[in-house]
């Protein structure tokens, strides 16, 4: 993967979420939220994917509560790599999803119990 | 870098701790963890330098505590790859530690006001 965001999760239950794509999947989220076409992942577009993880993941955190978990996360932050590997503990929820084409997009969900 | 663990922290102040170093300096790390020597980064390893970022960011927010600042701190994500930049948001504070020699180890923390 070439871009990673990782937004922690505290509450009932407490984890990170993880989520993954490549540079062109990246670009084509960008230019949809910016409304524009975007050609480089430059300081102000990572910055957009931050806030994409944090709007994903403020709307799981909403769905959760309804389900009786409470939690708050964490402000996003934005990896960029090449041959990245995750390593996280405790229940791992991987999630494809599909946002322009087939599965690209993944998102990993660490859960620990929390307090 | 090599090596990114992120622990993000709520409470009266919000954001997240990187610690950012190479591979060689993970090795020494895990190899004094563990008391013997560590020639490959593997599943246990990693494991162990989430754990030093848990117990260090454990030791700051015990710190922060003192000075009547209250935060929780959430699991540590590690994360290997080539080529990493990472990308916050909020106040960055950049403390450049000397573990085994000069600034081997990059820590960064992204804060923004809290609740």
């Amino acid at each position: 993967y070439n871009i990673v965001t990782v937004i922690g999760f505290l509450g009932d239950i407490e984890g990170n979420f993880v989520y993954s794509f490549n540079e062109e999947t990246a670009l084509k989220i960008v230019s949809k939220m910016m409304g524009m076409e975007y050609n480089t992942l430059d300081e102000l577009s990572l910055s957009a994917i931050g806030e994409l993880g944090n709007m994903t993941s403020g709307s799981i955190a909403m769905n959760l509560e309804k389900l009786g978990y409470k939690i708050d996360i964490t402000p996003p932050t934005v990896i960029t790599g090449r041959d990245m590997k995750i390593t996280a503990e405790g229940l791992i929820i991987k999630l494809p999803v599909s946002l322009f084409i087939t599965e690209d997009v993944e998102l990993h969900i660490a859960i620990r119990g929390g307090k």
